[in-house]
């Protein structure tokens, strides 16, 4: 028989769920919009009868359930610690969903579940030193040294989004200043872009044109549809999201030295030319010895790779 | 019997070697300039002819020799790639000085070595994830994640001093823009001062003097030295470098979640109180979850750390 578990994605938005075989194959597949304001044990109750649903269909038997959560998480207690825009607090997932299904259930932080999907199924395969930076309306990721993903001392290790490219830059909202993610997030586009428009640098009337006539909604989404029709002005804005994004990815290689980068992430999905910026950012600039032999790619799992990763993680548990 | 090894780093304007024991004490010590025109070989029979001294006057035997160089190393190979310093390359330095004294030697990179020292004997005794940061004429370091030394896909891991902390900001020794190493190191802080002299910002007369008169000759010792008298100058020019040193470790904090962090090398030693300035940037600007629970110490071992590091290296060999 073939080994199948569950995987889960839970974010601020959307949550995605699918069955899924040992190999990262998707077998079933359901996404639907994250209603918050249910609260965890509603939304807990949801994720429980849709995966019912898909366990009816498919006549499948599973090992177990990996969720990732856009949060903070205990994997060994199965607590989400802080989901700020879940707004759950120490809520005991793990427990609550083996209370409703039966079967052992990881809980483990949604972008170091995408990391392990693109590391054992994606475009990280095989590598030792692997950089997984996934670039969307904020800014995660994960590092993968010697063949170990990186932890960190209180699990927090890969808030790469709060590296620093500009100490003396744009405030974050972190409270800091100057981090990546407040120059090359989805969030930092969409403002930059609103930012020049109102203030008349450049022709912005293809962005608030695709925006419905509102400046105000001028998304990064927005920016990349336009860049795509080559609009000068979201050619710029994504222009200055990039040259930060370039540093940010030579601190990593010059920090870690790994031999391959994963760029995910909506901003890249919707911008696929970043990848080769990026590349050529990285032979230009950084230093010769940390770059030989370092593949930069897209993220081949894209929106699938958390429930894919989270699965892995489950199937790790049976491994042992 | 105690076990014993000899530790020696090679820079290019100092060597140094001990003989030292399993518990990282020094036994014998011995110090003196690098002559680098003289070339890898001599260099070579000077270092086997001072440990033939330090063996003599001891009376000991020793398990090998651990050498730190300022360089690309490859310690597989035992053979130094690249010694900017020393005008080194390929150097097959294991093998030449094994060939001289008979006993086993491995080749390993400076800073590596002292972060070793730091790890194993030093200020980061029993840290699982740890940092060392050493801020000299240069700026480099290493990083310890869970338990393991992180060496990157081409052995090149730890470029921390290549980290940029502000893209838009001046020219690196290294070709590129805004390294944390064109704020924070030795030059940097020598060049800083010099041109705010030049530019006549604030009352410089206090470096010149130390300089012997001379604006060129001010460096980032007679930095230190001028604000250990509070003259305001100095004092400016450590600030910009302390806010870009603070950026730099916020940076590796949000990466890599380090339990503990070590600050060594010339600029600190110069300017201890640089440790609270950072402790206290890091308290304000770092996100709450990454720091839990987290130290930054200063050094302990200061200069001996590479030839007590290189010595556990040694030591390592020997336990397998």
């Amino acid at each position: 028989m073939v080994l199948q578990s569950i995987g889960v994605d839970i974010g601020g938005t959307k949550i995605a769920l699918g069955l899924i075989d040992s190999s990262g194959n998707i077998v079933q597949y359901k996404r639907y919009s994250t209603d918050a304001c249910l609260g965890p044990d509603a939304i807990t109750d949801r994720v429980a009868d849709e995966i019912r649903v898909i366990l009816q269909k498919s006549k499948s038997q599973i090992n177990g359930v990996g969720v990732g959560v856009a949060g903070q998480v205990d994997s060994v207690k199965g607590i989400v610690h802080f989901a700020p825009n879940l707004r759950w607090k120490e809520f005991p997932l793990a427990q609550k969903l083996n209370d409703r299904l039966g079967v052992p259930v990881v809980v483990i932080n949604d972008v170091r579940a995408a990391a392990w999907g693109e590391w054992r199924f994606g475009a990280g395969v095989g590598e030792k030193d692997l950089v997984c930076l996934f670039v969307g309306t904020g800014i995660g990721g994960s590092i993968i040294s010697g063949g170990k993903m990186m932890l960190g001392a209180t699990n927090c290790a890969g808030e790469l989004g709060h590296m620093i490219v500009d100490f003396k830059g744009p405030k974050c909202t972190c409270g800091n200043f100057g981090c990546l993610e407040a120059f090359s997030s989805g969030w930092a586009i969409g403002q930059k872009a609103q930012e020049y428009v109102v203030n008349g640098v450049g022709a912005g009337k293809l962005l608030v044109d695709l925006a419905g006539g509102d400046c105000a909604a001028i998304t990064a989404k927005i920016v990349s549809e336009a860049a795509g029709q080559k609009d000068p002005l979201a050619l710029q804005v994504l222009d200055a999201a990039i040259g930060a994004l370039g540093a940010g990815v030579i601190s990593l290689v010059h920090a870690f030295n790994p031999s391959c980068i994963v760029l995910g992430g909506g901003v890249i999905e919707g911008n696929p030319f970043i990848v080769e910026k990026i590349r050529m950012i990285v032979r230009e600039k950084a230093l010769v010895s940390a770059v030989k032999g370092l593949r930069i790619e897209k993220s081949i799992l894209k929106d699938n790779a958390a429930i894919i990763g989270a699965v892995f993680c489950v199937n790790q548990l049976f491994k042992e």
